[in-house]
């Protein structure tokens, strides 16, 4: 048999899982302090709720992991955190609005696999449902900037509304029905730059003078105050442009760009993606926003409004690894070597375990030398040897591992000394 | 579409997902307290490492949930965290030893349902790899017992050695081939009752008097030492017996039970169960033991001795939310209610926030009765309230929900009085 991890999966040990874990709890932590309480789903699905029509569409459906129970039931592992979000708002209808969860977990997509595109991520999702304010969407905003601040990345929140997209368009008497394929094109821009987004509109068929006018819209450089006073020049009473300042009358520290569309259907209002700055990881680390029609044509009921975005664990922890100068390989704070004193050692473990200090204790009997080599390469900071010698005087000898430095301590001192 | 979820499966949401957490985050520190270090590996696995002949074994592998990718890759869904990890160390053969790494994760069975049996479910397991010193089973006796009293459970950890299983029989000669399953039928003891252990060795053509011999062993009552003392006048120099009294040398508190065998081909040395006390949940929430040629024999390598114990979550979990008297809804501390003063209420909740005191705004304009409604059906403590007048005084209206008390206060005092 030849050991393989699955195509597009990864395992993560010691300094790299804590690394991940430090940014799962750092998350969590943020989800709620801004008042989010956290929802568990199965792993899995009924492919019934993953392919419904209003669910996450034909091409996610594609690159859906599908199987059957004994049962012959037919399953399939989530793609997403929204449609199970959406499927236990359904089955739990007396749940209380506005329903602020959280889920951190799995999802999986059985495509193509690239840099930072596994089959088998880690979404961080938190979604308001049952509120239409637009204090929401600012609230989503302050929380991204405060987990990258706790982060310790450097990030910047992007948004716009939906709407001021169609506002334009409308503006250059571009028709309905073409509106969301220029909406598409235009989303591209960040990506793949003004050549290939004026190509694809005259591909559309809109006139050239009209794109010139469209390209200079969405293009707008300058502070936010500076991009509305230009679009207030021609945009009077436009409903997205009431959104913008609504969501910068609350929050400042994001920034409007106006080319930000964030795919088609989904969305109904504003949108919001998040990019790091100084890092190889260009793509958006968390993105989301306001879709109201979603949850409510999923279940065939009244409707939801829904507010939310998406942490990307994987993206922020090649972020984060990268910046990473030396990886903490474990938590273990103290290791005890035994020289045949095997029980007092577990003894002394204890009473540091009591006192909440991570500690290790030798099962090999091995060496000191290669004890110490074994602490030294997993960068654990303490070391105590305890032989007959200290046993009989009551005294262990704690090494500094930085220093060097060696002390001979009681129990006491040294719960002391490592705390 | 009928909303319903997978067989087997089930949501957890507000409190019951908060109290899920808790749990773990009381095992995680609990596995670290003694030097574990975490591993994170995929949901699903190649077919092909699932099904090895030393991996789970025929019957798991018939409730294994399989699927292709589209590479026609052969996967399913992991029913353990042993392969994963047998697996990780085959891919990693540098890895130091031991290697004591805990893992908390999904894992799947697509068999039979029953109260308490799932088809997903969380299992915390930690394991020693490495090391073939009894001072591994003697730590993990003492963290199984650590992590129940800091879970706050009423538990007993027991334990016993397969060697002693076979020492016994050997004494009564019993051949060698029979000795597995009359083994297996002794292991029924604890949930059958000694009616059905008799017959079962009946049937295997065992002498009636040795039956009745054999099951007075098995049944000792007593003290770990007055069970000792009993089977020491028969049994000289058993293997067994040195294994048990050696464990009870370095930790005490954990019972001897000669009837404990927990299946057969796996486990070579010691095996740990562990029951709750006081509780319905009646079966097992805990267990391992040595298991010293799993993985050399999966690897086809070296002989890697190994001793671990698995934390069912979702029994552990079934137990505790029967033992809570009122279930904390949310983690949020303080609720905002605004009127018409939203964004100096995101300002007052980002303070808050920035004191790390979880707090949530009313984002649905709702009135003060509702909101207060709101707040007390989630069990949130306190309460502030926002108007025109409160902004005037730069003071704010702190209610505590329990006492219904109200005060006035500015900024700073409210941080104070909440923390």
């Amino acid at each position: 048999m030849e050991l393989q991890l699955p195509k597009g999966t990864r395992d993560f040990a010691q300094g790299e899982k804590l690394l991940r874990d430090r940014i799962v709890a750092t998350l969590k932590e943020t989800f709620e302090l801004y008042g989010f309480a956290p929802l568990e789903t199965p792993v899995f699905e009924r492919y019934e709720v993953l392919s419904s029509k209003y669910a996450g569409g034909t091409e996610i459906l594609k690159e859906t992991f599908r199987f059957k129970d004994q049962g012959n039931r037919d399953l399939g592992l989530r793609y997403d955190l929204t449609v199970p979000l959406a499927r236990f708002i359904g089955m739990n209808p007396t749940t209380k609005m506005p329903f602020k969860r959280y889920q951190i977990g799995e999802v999986f997509r059985d495509g193509p696999v690239a840099t930072a595109r596994y089959r088998q991520f880690k979404q961080c999702d938190v979604d308001v449902v049952g509120a239409s304010s637009l204090a929401a969407e600012a609230e989503i905003i302050a929380l991204a900037n405060y987990a990258f601040k706790k982060l310790g990345l450097n990030a910047v929140v992007k948004f716009n509304s939906r709407k001021l997209l169609n506002d334009i368009l409308d503006y250059y008497s571009v028709p309905k029905e073409k509106q969301d394929a220029v909406i598409l094109s235009i989303d591209k821009l960040e990506k793949f730059g003004e050549t290939v987004v004026k190509n694809e509109l005259k591909e559309q068929w809109i006139e050239e003078s009209k794109i010139l006018k469209i390209m200079d819209m969405v293009s707008l450089k300058g502070t936010n105050e500076e991009k509305i006073a230009q679009l207030s020049k021609i945009l009077k009473d436009s409903p997205g442009m009431k959104e913008v300042e609504h969501v910068l009358g609350i929050v400042s520290d994001a920034e409007f760009d106006v080319s930000l569309a964030r795919g088609l259907s989904y969305y109904t209002g504003i949108v919001i993606e998040c990019y790091l700055k100084d890092s190889s990881v260009k793509s958006s680390v968390c993105g989301g926003g306001r879709y109201d029609n979603m949850i409510g044509n999923f279940l065939g009921s009244k409707s939801y409004p829904a507010v939310g975005i998406s942490f990307g664990l994987d993206r922020l922890y090649d972020a984060m690894l990268e910046k990473e100068q030396a990886q903490q390989k474990t938590n273990t704070k103290v290791f005890i070597i035994p020289i045949n004193t095997v029980k007092q050692s577990i003894e002394l473990a204890q009473k540091l375990r009591d006192k909440g200090i991570n500690t290790d204790v030798d099962l090999m009997d091995r060496s000191i030398s290669k004890n110490l080599d074994y602490a030294n390469s997993l960068g654990i900071p303490y070391v105590v040897i305890i032989g007959k010698k200290e046993l009989e005087e009551n005294k262990f000898k704690l090494k500094d591992m930085k220093s060097g430095n060696e002390e001979m301590l009681d129990a006491e001192e040294l719960v002391k000394k490592v705390l």
